[in-house]
């Protein structure tokens, strides 16, 4: 498989990068001394009215009203069915623009560092953003929302259905959010998490 | 670089997989013709009672009291300051027991084919999880936390704070769920997503 693989032949690229299986992840072990990595494929592209990220909203409670598109690749659009019947999706996307990570960061909403997995930046270790986004209609493979914080061209790594017994616990705590939630819908976003 | 990183050259494969910029697609893309890699590396593991598929909840609903740790690599600990704040977390993760994907399935709540976007199944095209779960300490990089519907041993991928007015929108439609979602707490999952 080696020499097909380091050659680029498509068919053993797919053994090894396109399968879901651990074997792309034990190759990519043998290669880079035990670091064993997770491949993922965009699914499909979001479309949005913010092509800059500076001066979009922070999260969708700072979106509302704002009407995006996710057009979800050919390939996957069997998937979509039965979709409709949700008002809300769950959304994951490749921080695309982000740039490395700093594991304490200052975020818009707030004016001291943060441990990064105490916020939502998105220079992560892993850039994968989640946003929770309503659905208006599906058309032809297009899924029309609303309330969407997403930079335009983003891409589509996964859509899940929005099911409030499973992603909507009665929160006790919101941390160093507590006093600063209510200033979300007017935030907007900087550069601060760009590539210098 | 090519030579390098062929070779297996450690320096020249973090340059190529370890940066969370556009270098490692762009050759990516370079390699396998068009197709655009996103690469995650596991950041911590996930532990619970949960050895096997078989009979664990399938959703945090399903979980009540089900107490597991989060333990993150080292390298990524400073991140976890200021989390403590949190009553409950983001958690996304690695399906690493799923293989492959349908984009039709028959949901563990259901009796009926449904696409694979309407449902929480394992088996996806990029097969990561995410639940919500209750955050109940944070000891020497370990997460103590409860009411966790995830398998043992699952790669940690992200940890982002649970924030209602992020997360959690007033859902009007749960779609095919609507008449099922009471049975999610007595629901166990079986064999059907893993391997063959």
């Amino acid at each position: 498989m080696w020499t097909n693989w380091l050659t680029g032949c498509n068919d053993k690229a797919n053994t090894v990068f396109g399968t879901r299986n651990g074997d792309g992840v034990t190759v990519l072990d043998t290669l880079f001394g035990g670091v064993a990595m997770i491949e993922l494929k965009p699914i499909g592209i979001i479309r949005t009215p913010f092509t800059e990220p500076q001066g979009m909203p922070i999260q969708p409670a700072g979106a509302d009203g704002v009407k995006g598109t996710i057009e979800v690749f050919a390939d996957y659009r069997a998937g979509l069915k039965d979709l409709e019947g949700f008002s809300h999706i769950v959304v994951l996307y490749h921080f695309h623009r982000s740039n490395g990570y700093k594991l304490q960061v200052v975020p818009f909403l707030d004016t001291q560092p943060r441990g990064l997995f105490s916020t939502r930046a998105p220079r992560r270790p892993n850039p994968i953003g989640l946003s929770v986004v309503q659905l208006d209609a599906v058309v032809d493979g297009i899924l029309h929302v609303s309330t969407i914080d997403i930079l335009d061209e983003t891409p589509l790594i996964d859509i899940k259905p929005y099911v409030p017994a499973f992603d909507a616990p009665e929160a006790t705590r919101i941390g160093w959010l507590d006093t600063l939630e209510k200033n979300v819908s007017q935030k907007r976003s900087d550069r601060r998490f760009l590539r210098d």
